[in-house]
């Protein structure tokens, strides 16, 4: 058994409550989710069950009344930990009925209800779409709506817990990546470097089960040719804790830099710093990626063009909105979480990149992680 | 960079013969998928980007002429390494534009098609419900109709090279086991062994970023407390291949088990045995939950319920069809890979489970792993 934290009680009743609230402003009585990280986030379950497509896991969220979970049975007891109103519905392995569905659905009251679906275009179904044809054939009177804005909207704005476990993520990132440094020999390869990366991340505690991820790429084209004095090592990688992700981007060279190194290094900060000065609330994720843009143009890069973003959000998924581009105009506001990434190309076409995690505050921005401006050095 | 390697090409272009002829049997123009592991599967194209909702990675294959794929742009090149004759449409970060969908699908010859979507009930829509009722209103003469049961066909028979990447996977996993075996000590923790399970499978090559699982219990209730001599783990666990899943079962005792404890393997083994013998070609796979269950009720226990299942396919998804339960009439047919893994419970609570992996032949069955039979000793 794996051992999940309890999420706080009050913490899904937050959630709950500021849902309900996006449906008074959205027109919905209810919401329906089944799309694994929406799942998540409104009943605090985490479960590989959800991989497997003859299983749905569907909750719902009325605007009033008690919450409706229709789950593979063996799960409905790990939703109720968490959700003790909950009205469970279990089915067995398989073929899912859709009458239990439908029989939840009326039980609820939300026979002739608006329910807000996972249909807008941020969003998967996470229901069957046959499924849900059938829903809507059995209860004809039934409204089916967009959940995406009031879902997203709640989603953006991340709590107090969940900045904390964004925030424990990447401190357990930045202590794989601290031992991965001090441990790694010059004459091993990439994919070496990429293992040991996962193996410092499973010790700290990352999920294996739900992935985190560890990319890597190096001055170097072949993934298990020895490293050598002078190469660097680029690595975007993050921790899971409780379904929260960390995404950090560090470089490290193979010995001490050479002055090229440094220079290169200098001039990715010096983007991730005027980068971060555009954050704060108010301004939009649009101007955060102009502050990138002019900063490159500066610099004597190619400028920004105007579908590329340089950051994102972050949470339960590693690639959340906003998006740091310039199409992109949410208006910045205190608790959103953002990773910040401005890359560039070596003519050598080697990929620059750091990264690191904020979270916008009443009057500027939290770093969330720390260090993407230092150059790790691979002792030879 | 991961080093994926790279899909023979022939592979590739067997699967979509084979879409091909089940679209002929199912009167479709083209198949479009979207989903991870039907884009996987039609692709080769493994890629963190598909979790990104804003993302979507879609893939049409038309029973005549060039594939097609719409993804994001950077992911193109991977996706023609893999299919030399595909015409990408590349997108950057945002928003996704359906008319570039449009496009591809008109270009295609398709817009008056009848195109298979992934709607049935063992398929998620991979494509946001919006962006299709945005292709469907915008090419109003296309017919849209389901792609499940052509895609299941194909996914469930498995090729050699299927076959190859499922064993390396279970070989990968058992190396994994047997070392954490040989290496744990009484007086760590659960925890501790689930770790350690993990990090063997990422030394063995398993990857990162596309999850294995290892999902463990013990005769001990906390996860944190020391395991002791006579205490039982129970390990579910695979590493990840290229995309393919391992998922085998093993059970382990601290110091030389008891009589009733090898009493209790030698049951649940001669379960297995018994399972194993009832998988033939031409066998229904309710057949071979039916020889569990009779297995069962001749041991005591109590019988299989109607929706219970004691084995599922294994593929892409860790969870595949068919189930071996007693509703699923699929006819075995050489090529379908299934995992065996009855189960039953202690007064105690305590989970008895073991599992392997075996492929249908002409004749009857092949495994895929072995091992499920052993009673692993932790040396105290």
């Amino acid at each position: 058994m794996e051992d999940f934290m309890p999420i706080p009680q009050a913490e899904i009743a937050d959630r709950h409550e500021r849902l309900r609230q996006q449906m008074d402003q959205h027109s919905l009585d209810a919401v329906l989710v089944g799309e694994r990280y929406n799942y998540w986030f409104l009943t605090g379950h985490r479960t590989r069950e959800i991989e497997k497509v003859m299983r749905p896991m569907l909750f719902v969220l009325p605007r009033q009344g008690d919450p409706v979970a229709i789950v593979y049975r063996q799960q409905g007891a790990k939703v109720k930990a968490n959700i003790p109103t909950v009205r469970v519905y279990g089915y067995e392995d398989l073929p899912f009925d859709t009458e239990l569905l439908v029989e939840a659905v009326k039980e609820a009251g939300l026979s002739t209800a608006r329910i807000g679906f996972e249909l807008g275009p941020n969003q998967r179904l996470g229901i069957a779409y046959e499924h849900l044809s059938a829903l809507r054939s059995a209860l004809p009177d039934l409204v089916m709506a967009d959940a995406g804005p009031a879902i997203e909207t709640v989603r953006l704005h991340k709590s107090p817990y969940e900045i904390e476990m964004l925030r424990e993520a990447a401190a357990m990132s930045a202590r794989a990546w601290e031992r991965v440094i001090a441990e790694f020999s010059v004459g091993q390869s990439e994919r070496e470097f990429a293992t040991a990366v996962g193996v410092e991340l499973l010790r700290e505690g990352s999920e294996f089960d739900v992935a985190g991820h560890v990319t890597t790429a190096t001055s170097r084209a072949a993934y298990d040719e020895p490293l050598q004095a002078g190469d660097t090592i680029w690595c975007d990688f993050g921790a899971t804790l409780e379904g929260y992700q960390a995404d950090i981007g560090r470089r490290a060279v193979m010995g001490q830099p050479s002055s090229d190194q440094l220079d290169v290094h200098r001039l990715v900060t010096s983007l991730f710093d005027r980068t971060l000065e555009a954050v704060r609330p108010g301004a939009r994720a649009s101007d955060v990626a102009k502050a990138c843009s002019e900063a490159m143009k500066q610099a004597g890069l190619p400028e920004l063009t105007e579908r590329k973003r340089i950051g994102h959000g972050l949470g339960l998924n590693a690639g959340e909105g906003p998006s740091l581009g310039l199409q992109d105009h949410t208006v910045l506001e205190p608790g959103m979480v953002l990773c910040v990434e401005p890359r560039f190309f070596l003519p050598s076409k080697e990929k620059i990149h750091i990264e690191d995690v904020v979270v916008v505050t009443s009057d500027g921005y939290e770093p969330i992680s720390t260090g993407a401006g230092e150059l790790a050095v691979v002792a030879v």
